[in-house]
């Protein structure tokens, strides 16, 4: 919880946050979503199976898919069962089993439609069912042949930021600094950053977050292909100036980051977000280098295993603390 | 109709509306179209047929494309009949429905390319129009996939409006209110609302709409997490300054919404309207919240079934009012 | 060519054009496309087929998708026949004409994967070919597949220009219109217009087109649901200031258009351009109202074949042209 | 690298470049893709494969989709052999070579789905393995078609930039020059360009590059159908101003150019980069005009093979190299 520190606050950006003043935990999840879950209404209604096909994880994706698969050839095996197997040409009958895991490859090379026409149907209903099950299987290939598109077209920013965000020095006072690279072979231009934070303050004795617009040094590059260091200068426009490292330790802050560019190989804009919350903030450090020459000086090594790299250093006193 | 309010008209944004002041009706339906019809060319020129099927609900697009598909296959199968059941090999002909019977799975089965063989064509005819078939079969499967991804991929907003607008107390004067939320699991951030209302009144003993922008106490938020209730001040720069609960029971009113937002999954900016009309504006009534904090209070909970709660409350006497 | 008409030319944008100043013919074609036609590197490297297969019409691109079928069948039957159809079960040995026949199906078959299997492949060639034909299938419906889906999403305005623009009489002066509306159920917003006009003069004996941008009395709108009349009304700010109808008549003339709007269905801001060349200028006439309240007066009704109706009218004498 | 030119440098804009003053190389390469190396994290995270499948060209694409086809058959035909040929149909079993050709045609019938039903699995594992093979063979395609879609729906400028830039003369003093072309069928409208130049100094004894903005004489075209020679003057407020030809040779310096434009067929913003270095600069020359009337004078040709072409000229003597 917030206790009084010296606050000179200028400029609330409390109301455009789009978050109340009491909502409650982290704001923005380290992933970028919003910590915040919904009821009411359908829960059918309030899910986008399409948005959630998209963030699932390939491999949970995959295996979706290959469950479905083997569940709807259960299903149609059970009709083509109940139906009758001697309405099926080529089942080998020696026994019940037998008959199921034929009708159950029958349904399988229908739905797939690769249809070898050693299992056949010959009857009215079979050939009915094997009719719909056929344009079913093709349906469900449309989609997936959709899903699988619109996952890999995805637009997305593909940026790693620093777990950490540091108070380094920076030219005879402190900022707040934290960075972020691109760890793909895309190729971004035109981005910018809006920084923004949340800080918790007792109002009348209740517990409440102010939201600040975070000043940045540049809010804007040309190319996005190395690292970039998103540098806040902690003066007197900053929400921070005044905080020892006992207040960035007390404090409830929340750091909100969101990334814009333009992706050249999508030729559209993407976006990713992240936030720092109290205990991910280091006081007195400095990144190491994350970029370097190559031995030929022809061309620039980015290392992302450096991004977290830091060190301690000391911070300059400050006018205000001292006095 | 309009009657004689006093009326305190500034920036009327008539022309720029797109509807003429003479159009009839409500101008957007509540589900965020223009209420115009349209007459004249061609119908088949008038309509897109993609926009028609993106527009169609799952159940309808569905319905259509497995009509589709058994309409198909008969008229395949009347043609393969008409050429001669001795063309295809397997054929029961036991009766004559049981061989168009046989010839509708035959044409089924290469519509969608299973071809089993149980089935298949021997002469000239009939193997060229199975070869058609096969040919029209997948294209149209291509034109299905393209569908589903069309319909899937179609970036939406999938915002909640409150069904009416309330005439709420607000700062010592009065403001017209409406929320909005998003109800699914997408992540919307940089929302702006552009608020205008189309306002009927006598002109020359003519009813006419006039057309008014109406600002709101924030048009911008960087996060459409939560709910977004959305304030417009009645003050002197409002066209509703000085109406009393009966001019708004009885002027025409036509509120007009436009929200607009980046869906960070898309990478797309999405747009959603909606409008409120005479009937659909509280006099005298203010929201209850609609999200609460989690019982741990490290998360926030929007419950979506509160957005249309509200509760009747007194607003102030204002002076303009007391005159 | 050009004449001695009393110019007053201020604001000339001919450089940012994109247009020479000796470019020849007209600028941009009725379509919306530039006139240039473009020669140098390979033909090949010139084209962009996919831009080419969205332009075509769809009877054409059908066409062409079902003159390719054939192509590839006989292409591939003509290789399996020199690889001999001892190779293919199944095949109707009578005579040489039906062995083609039957291999020409059997490639169909292949082709499109439906593989009933009466023809099938044995020897080692014959299998080779026929496994890269199905494959080579596969390939082509999914770029059909991918065509087909890029036609139909691909973003259009679907607006209709008026044939005509006129030189009607608007408060007090003249002003050059000419209109537009959009004839889909498709919903635009936001749209905004931006009109340019080349004219061509003599300078040292020499002809060639300037460029002016022509101000237009609004150049956006909310909703383009109805007709758009657009004014650029000529006064001293305009080129056209103190055209005679003779001026209109013997000087070279082209008026650029494009509108830029935002689709709702597609999320995507889609643009559309147009041009009128000096026969396509009607002097003296107004348009005739295209739209009108729906006999319930419950929606408005926009009627497209209106968008050329004009009437004649007396323009005003205006001062300069008196003097 | 650098040495002593009178160098009145202003609006250094080396911070937003997102190059460091110490970067190595080539920043920009011909291609228009920055010169970065990256390395760390896992190479599969590094990679994303779909911007790697979409920038590789036609060949090498379809290369590997061959490649992957024979492999993936070969694998399964493996399989299928190891479970034993007694479980497929229709096998020739003259020897095992045959036998391996055999099970290769029939895992590529099962891949594909064609499915002729001459070898047909009958055994369960056989069976099995075939049923997913065909489910396989089916999300392959569902990817191969995404990644056709992908690749020839990508938007992309088309433009062609001369190799070489030059210093012309211009209006009484130099100008730096280049141009450019679109190359395709494609309509590009709103094309707007941004010029920077990276010039290596020495400061404090180390090699070190400061960014400049270059200004352009036009930043922005309405429609980019012709060729567009984009021209930096050299004044007072260039970096280059007072830079004779011996220090256009002797400084390492590498102009950065972005062209940004709508593509009205993709209905989306198209971005291409390129960049000249020192040795890509000639000093004294002008660009012969590269377009030019059709025989008929109602249409422009523009001659994509002269964009190279340039002829020798003095440049005038500057007051400043005079002084």
């Amino acid at each position: 919880m917030a206790r009084g520190f010296r606050q000179k606050i200028r400029q609330k950006d409390t109301d455009s946050s789009g978050f109340g003043t009491n909502a409650s935990g982290r704001f923005i999840n380290k992933d970028g979503l919003p910590n915040v879950r919904r009821k009411g209404v359908n829960v059918f209604n309030r899910l986008s199976w399409y948005h959630t096909m998209l963030n699932l994880s390939t491999f949970r994706f995959l295996s979706y898919l290959v469950v479905a698969y083997i569940l709807v050839n259960i299903i149609f095996a059970l009709i083509y069962y109940s139906i009758g197997v001697q309405h099926l040409t080529g089942i080998d009958k020696s026994d019940p089993v037998n008959e199921f895991i034929d009708v159950f490859f029958f349904s399988s090379q229908t739905f797939t439609t690769v249809g070898y026409g050693r299992i056949a149907p010959v009857g009215f209903l079979a050939s009915l069912v094997a009719t719909f099950e056929a344009f079913l299987g093709l349906l469900t290939f449309a989609i997936a042949t959709g899903l699988f598109y619109g996952r890999f077209s995805r637009p997305r920013a593909y940026l790693r930021f620093s777990d950490i965000a540091l108070i380094s020095p920076f030219q005879n006072t402190n900022a707040l600094m934290f960075r972020l690279a691109p760890y793909k072979n895309n190729a971004l231009t035109d981005a910018d950053v809006i920084v923004s934070a949340a800080i918790e303050v007792i109002e009348d004795g209740v517990a409440k977050s102010n939201f600040y617009r975070l000043e940045t040094r540049l809010n804007k590059i040309n190319t996005l292909a190395l690292n970039w260091t998103v540098v806040h200068i902690i003066d007197e426009n900053s929400p921070f100036n005044g905080f020892s490292e006992e207040d960035f330790k007390n404090t409830d802050i929340e750091i909100i980051v969101q990334v814009r560019a333009f992706d050249e190989v999508f030729s559209n804009t993407v976006v990713q977000r992240s936030s720092y919350v109290t205990r991910e903030i280091i006081y007195g450090a400095k990144f190491v280098p994350m970029y370097y020459p190559n031995k030929d000086s022809q061309s620039t090594i980015l290392d992302l295993d450096k991004i977290n790299e830091y060190q301690q250093v000391d911070l300059p006193v400050l006018a205000e603390e001292k006095g």
